[in-house]
């Protein structure tokens, strides 16, 4: 999609930043880089964000809330950045959809940034696109990203050539404050932080990985691996080694 | 609303959070505590979550995307958590709303907690919750509170009895996740943040808030108030004093 040149900008190319949505996707993985991309969009008219999905229709998601996306995938073929969330056994399922991952294929396709929250990174290593790069993904699937060639990176988000890949679910917001910073410099990224007003205070404070004891949690994500990809031995199979 | 028990929780009274949904909010104000409390259901099913409006049907956002709530108020008579997100010209417009503001009042009538994020702390001053109550909001439209006789507090929550409200957008993820301690122990809420990986690091440090400048945008803000209650002389002439 092209956006018109917005009034004052006639000389900027429009850069449209667009959000995948697919049933049963994780809200909060979307929807904080889409707040924090809107306020971009709002503050700098050369930036268009929308949400693209199949439908124009209610999505559920793995909460209450469902989404409409503003789009669908065929009235925005061309996005600039194209960013994917991530979810629990509808994106481990959704690595076996080819209809998806070739709508995928077909947006990233000349996108300057592609980018993902959380498990959207699987859907990204599905789709080919990880092979011999650096990503990150939720800390509960972060090392099936070896079984796509992908070498997995614990940190907050990775940036690998166009590939920027968030960890799990809030951490969506990191990155874009960081795409923003990319793609509109450091004094818009601060503007669109205090618009937000994104000054962290976890009342816990933040996670003590030490403690937490994830490895106890293989068992039950390889469970929810097997009830996703229930329909595709094969995949399941690769994916477990 | 009263869910049913939980199996193998037969003793404990099912407890209702519900999110409230109006047109032109902003998404995170919602969908930041939504995640963060709906991890807590599927943890606890002792707890129900809900998200509420005047309709089942797609309604606007400040973003591209459109939200669903899952019920309508009428069906979501007495929760036991009542959370309302904010919004900029929309919310500010719907202080003078006495329509939703008397959904508010019937919702949070038996509320053992009834909150905010962000700008919505003015929705339940206006509905005659906060007289007399430290609040907080937004940073741009915090002072406002006064005019309702609250007291305004420049923290990122501010809990003063059953009224827990949060500074501006991203706010509502470390208000839930104090909620969610404050209903079901630290223990829990830890697990919680661990689903979400709430660990937060955003990539240029916190907002500084002595260079911030925020004094400047004093003028901005009232020109929003004043567009947003053209239709209420009388309650725009109040809130500038």
């Amino acid at each position: 999609m092209t956006a018109p040149a917005a009034p004052g900008h006639p000389e900027e190319r429009a850069r449209t930043i667009a959000f995948v949505t697919y049933p049963g996707l994780t809200p909060l993985d979307v929807v904080g880089p889409l707040q924090v991309c809107s306020a971009l969009a709002d503050l700098v008219p050369e930036f268009t964000v929308v949400v693209v999905g199949e439908h124009k229709e209610p999505m559920s998601t793995d909460t209450p809330v469902s989404l409409v996306p503003s789009h669908t995938f065929d009235e925005v073929p061309r996005p600039d950045v194209l960013i994917v969330p991530g979810g629990l056994v509808p994106t481990l399922a959704a690595m076996a959809d080819e209809h998806l991952l070739d709508r995928l294929r077909g947006a990233a396709a000349d996108a300057e940034i592609v980018g993902s929250v959380c498990t959207g990174s699987l859907l990204l290593a599905a789709a080919g696109f990880l092979e011999g790069h650096r990503a990150t993904s939720h800390w509960m699937f972060r090392d099936l990203l070896t079984r796509f060639g992908a070498t997995p990176v614990a940190e907050r988000w990775v940036e690998d050539g166009r590939f920027v890949t968030a960890a799990g679910v809030s951490a969506g917001i990191d990155m874009a404050l960081h795409l923003v910073r990319r793609l509109a410099g450091e004094d818009t990224a601060r503007l669109v932080q205090l618009v937000i007003e994104y000054d962290p205070e976890p009342p816990m404070g933040g996670i003590d990985w030490a403690a937490a004891g994830t490895e106890a949690y293989t068992p039950f994500a390889d469970e929810l691996l097997a009830q996703a990809l229930e329909g595709d031995p094969g995949l399941l199979a690769r994916l477990r080694g």
